[in-house]
């Protein structure tokens, strides 16, 4: 490996994927990366719409190691595994080790969790994400944001069972990311105007496999032609920035009114959230987390405080966070 | 009627359905609207999506009559019912002018079809949309958009039974319209960038019913996401110029596979159209008419030679359209 560590950063517009990346490494560089949560679904986007929010994120630092493969060292209290094929940035960074040409290279990472798993803000896949996004810029970014998502899948493998991109992409790309297609995996950027969100954390556990397995595999064609009818709504609402077709596409039909069952309180949440201002808004991902969207900081916080009532009042431990959508996904620091 | 016959035009924000509108007729006015056909749910926008075109296109015009009542005066060979309440156009003027507080007003239409019925391109709806639109504006504008919609849905009960509007408001409104919800009525305007368009009518007959009962009532959820991924990346692709992702969007996985079986050479026609290079396209409306976009003329009009060569091949009589989108809808000549 000792040609190769040099100072000298390459760029290429050619990714390690499709070949002709010139591999040029830099053996004392540590990078550091702001992971940040993500809502997936949105509402009227099962399966393809999500988004990244400002909070909660994950603190993740890669280095070079001489020790082959994969080091993860935790530095938060959530006891995840350690041994890379069990940890979900282990196993998205095996993927992407898997086309890295360089015999026997390590990657040592540490991990400050501070997204909860289970809480339904895409905590695995802050993690899975994180984790190849900073590989790839310590190794000077050989790959495309693509070839990240599809490493990142792994990671979500691992931990739901199906390879599924509507947190890692949004992670990855930042802003609202519609997944039109998983095989051919096919991202698309939707450029949205400045939004706040709210995020409740009721302290219950809904796992993504319960919440997936209350799902009819069958619904109504005339149910499903509402649904699509908001998604479309919902798209030409972000891309134009007009607030209140964004507020009226804001309707799940189909998925809410089965999965809400699992969240105490989901209905009082969203109809005070609206009372006070909110667009709309709906679980976050597989729940249990509800997540609001409204046009102004102070509105949003207004929805926090409704929210805490709520849950105080049915004393269910819960957390909020007042945050905005992120437009840029995973920051990445170099030191 | 005789104190509100004079030529003074007032403008009024309000409109009539909403009060305030101050009536105000000119008795000699003679409007000619030219009233698009219209291609309704887009390949993935089944029941939400349509756009107009520049032709084919309905000629109609409208005047008053010392005759209370609609009078309706046939100019084609379509020997359509000329009594109100069993023509398309007569259905949508009567439910316009029941909100007209005017005492035994009287219209005479003359309609010249040029949109043959049953052809799927929205040959009712041109019939009802440019009378109300004409009306209308005979009337000096009482009506916003919305109404005329409302009114004209009318016509379409008439014609197929059903109050649908996804070929009423491209129409009316022009361009691509979503109709988000019917109940309330909620139409968003899809800006889009220029496309062309190629039409084949093939001479059979498929009723609107039939093309209706064949479809399930229940689908796939699987399915209905991969409907709804790919209806946010055709709004997204429209909104955004982006015609790559307007191509890789235009793929109905529900009714297609369904309704193609009632059109004799669809899968060839989409396959030879591909391969000249249009982007994308499918069943206009119900059928029998296949659609195809396309970025450039001269490609739609090399699929309208390879429409013309295949249906030539099975003999089956046909008629082929190259035409655009029509960004404003009907047409207003006053005269």
């Amino acid at each position: 490996m000792k040609n190769i560590f040099t100072n000298k950063r390459i760029f290429d517009a050619s990714t390690a994927a499709s070949g002709g990346f010139v591999w040029n490494i830099n053996r004392d560089k540590v990078v550091t990366v702001l992971s940040p949560a993500t809502v997936a679904n949105m509402v009227c986007g099962f399966d393809v719409l999500g988004f990244a929010v400002e909070a909660p994120y994950d603190i993740m630092r890669i280095q070079f190691s001489n020790q082959p493969g994969i080091t993860i060292i935790n530095e938060d209290d959530f006891q995840l595994p350690v041994e890379p094929e069990k940890n979900v940035a282990g196993a998205a960074l095996l993927a992407l080790l898997a086309e890295v040409p360089i015999p026997d290279i390590g990657l040592e990472i540490r991990i400050r969790k501070q997204i909860k798993p289970g809480s339904g803000v895409g905590s695995s896949a802050a993690s899975a994400a994180g984790a190849v996004v900073a590989a790839n810029y310590l190794l000077n970014e050989p790959f495309s944001k693509s070839d990240l998502v599809r490493f990142a899948m792994n990671g979500e493998k691992l931990a739901s069972g199906v390879k599924h991109a509507d947190n890692i992409a949004p992670c990855i790309y930042g802003g609202v990311t519609l997944i039109r297609s998983i095989f051919p995996l096919d991202i698309v950027s939707i450029p949205a105007p400045e939004l706040y969100v709210t995020i409740v954390h009721p302290q219950i556990e809904v796992r993504t496999s319960d919440a997936r397995s209350i799902l009819k595999q069958n619904v109504l064609l005339k149910d499903a032609i509402k649904q699509w009818g908001n998604i479309a709504g919902l798209v030409a609402g972000l891309l134009q920035s007009d607030y209140a077709l964004i507020g009226r596409s804001l309707e799940d039909v189909l998925i809410e009114p089965v999965r809400s069952i699992l969240i105490p309180g989901f209905h009082e949440v969203k109809e005070k959230a609206l009372e006070v201002g909110a667009l709309g808004g709906g679980i976050s991902g597989s729940g249990p987390s509800i997540f609001m969207l409204s046009t102004r900081r102070d509105i949003a916080e207004s929805v926090a405080q409704e929210m805490k009532a709520i849950f105080a009042r049915i004393e269910l431990a819960h957390h909020t966070y007042v945050t905005s959508i992120n437009p840029a996904g995973i920051r990445v620091i170099e030191s």
